[in-house]
């Protein structure tokens, strides 16, 4: 077959379109036939040389697809050679198969393209985990969601308003803020020209009860640039997530502050995760986000697509940050 | 009647004991005719003037105290007039009287005597919301403790050990160390002397699975002082629980090392929050704690014993930090 492989890591040139050996199915694993590839920060990272693939996972870059089965492992059931899917992958996205653990399968869901439904598996599983699964976000509380028009922050967005939470968003420009009001964020803050401290704590400065103003559930993916701020942000008892560093990696926490809001920072990432939790993680997401899915309260926002070929342009964009929503390769 | 007031902030010398009006109870609380009184670091922070009550609290010092029931409000049930009680306070236990929300009153344990008993409920209640409620310790795993030899310390080993989760603490002597071995805990680390994070990575290192090396949560005291190196002792999916800062309140976090470990940062405290909090956390400590303590597995520990009058002596011993377990004060 043929996969987008990174012979040296580099720029966005670095991504080649080469024939490599087909990938093998084990026991308890599929084959897929890929229709389109969702594309991640993560894979601008692991392109970097940043980001190597955890052990046992495929070489090529590639954290989500979409596509039919077209293989079956002796020991999984519930699902049918031909059956349109889309997976979370653990990396070899970027391909025309790839092999995964049956327990990372989802159903195209009803209402969503085949090439679209390669958009929701990483933005779903990441949000569900870290805001619903680790962080508890409730009916009625506020989550602040950093980079409101990404694909994690426009499906963060969604799920929040979907689940009767209120939604506060930073993004770059009025037309990405514009599209995450659509969406139902409530409180959008241009962080070029604002103080997402002072809007959120002003926003939510009417609410009595134990949490006083700012926000319950912070998903941030900028790191230590906004650590002392979010943590400002939070209101009592709030949940920072960080789940992403594009802003470092080391920053001054306050803990004193921290301990007067008897608040919390949480740090994970999807992709380490062992394939059980992987599993667990998927099986709540078709629990409770795909019904949303099928009911068009949660859609997929796709910004692009790109031929698997031009996988270096999609990265470019990515890059650029112009985009809003999700960018994705068709195979 | 009597209390221990502060009329100016400052060293142990600041402690008078002085006539003031009696404690009036509302509907929803009793009054307790105190018998002893527990001395907790707290009191020395809000001596010096930089802890002040909580709105509402009594003016005095003193987090706990033991008893008997001389008044009963009107919306109180489940309590007689003469119960022999020990109760978690806001504040006023520094006294001979106190009225306190009937949800924050526990009965005397079996076994323990109604002195000792004032040596419990804001270690239990400390211990058991945040290593347990917040932290979700489980049978097997790990639990750091620093200043193993505290109030806090040992009533921590001790409901570690009684649960089957393993301990390891920190403390700054070997008769210090040898009052946490005889409690229960397994790995002991000179602070003076021995880096901790090396002594927990070896002590965890043959674990398997998917927590691999150190600590799973962290009891720490310390703050800015140990955070870097408290997130180094964490295992994946460890949860650091900051409930004190005598090692001050901003320090460097690295966020990769958190988000690669899948890690949590909490930071708590117990006296700031509302009543009905409190009374969830003591019903939590009467049904896991409690029969614990009547079953002779976890035991108050007591260094020593005051007259109320010399309460300024009981604060020099625990500033002094010579002390092994609680010090009490007794009315």
């Amino acid at each position: 077959m043929f996969a987008i492989t990174v012979p040296a890591p580099g720029g966005a040139e670095a991504l080649e379109l080469t024939a490599v050996p087909d990938p093998v199915h084990g026991p308890d694993e599929v084959l897929i036939d890929i229709v389109a590839a969702g594309v991640n920060r993560a894979d601008v990272v692991q392109r970097q040389g940043h980001y190597p693939p955890p052990p046992g996972a495929p070489a090529y870059l590639g954290l989500e697809v979409s596509g039919r089965i077209a293989a079956i492992g002796s020991q999984v059931s519930g699902w049918a050679v031909g059956d349109e899917v889309c997976a979370l992958l653990s990396g070899g996205g970027y391909a025309q198969r790839v092999a995964v653990p049956a327990g990372q399968l989802l159903p195209v869901p009803a209402g969503v393209s085949l090439v679209e439904a390669a958009a929701l598996p990483e933005v779903a599983c990441t949000v569900w985990s870290n805001v619903f699964m680790s962080a508890a976000l409730q009916p009625g509380q506020w989550l602040l969601v950093h980079g409101g028009s990404s694909g994690i922050g426009t499906m963060a967005i969604q799920l929040a308003r979907a689940i009767g939470a209120h939604v506060a968003v930073t993004a770059g420009s009025p037309e990405k803020l514009a599209v995450c009001h659509e969406l139902g964020a409530e409180v959008l803050v241009n962080y070029r020209s604002e103080d997402f401290v002072a809007a959120v704590r002003a926003a939510t400065a009417q609410r009595g009860g134990r949490s006083g103003p700012g926000a319950d559930v912070i998903l941030d993916n900028m790191g230590a640039v906004y650590l002392a701020r979010n943590v400002e942000a939070l209101a009592a008892y709030g949940r920072l997530v960080v789940i992403g560093l594009q802003g470092g990696t080391r920053g001054e926490l306050d803990l004193g502050l921290l301990l007067r809001k008897r608040a919390a920072i949480i740090a994970t990432s999807l992709r380490a995760r062992p394939a059980a939790e992987k599993a667990a993680i998927v099986a709540a997401v078709r629990e409770h986000v795909w019904p949303l899915v099928a009911a068009g309260d949660v859609r997929p926002v796709v910004h692009a697509r790109f031929p698997l070929a031009e996988a270096g342009q999609a990265h470019r964009l990515l890059e650029s940050s112009a985009h809003i929503g999700k960018i994705l390769l068709t195979v």
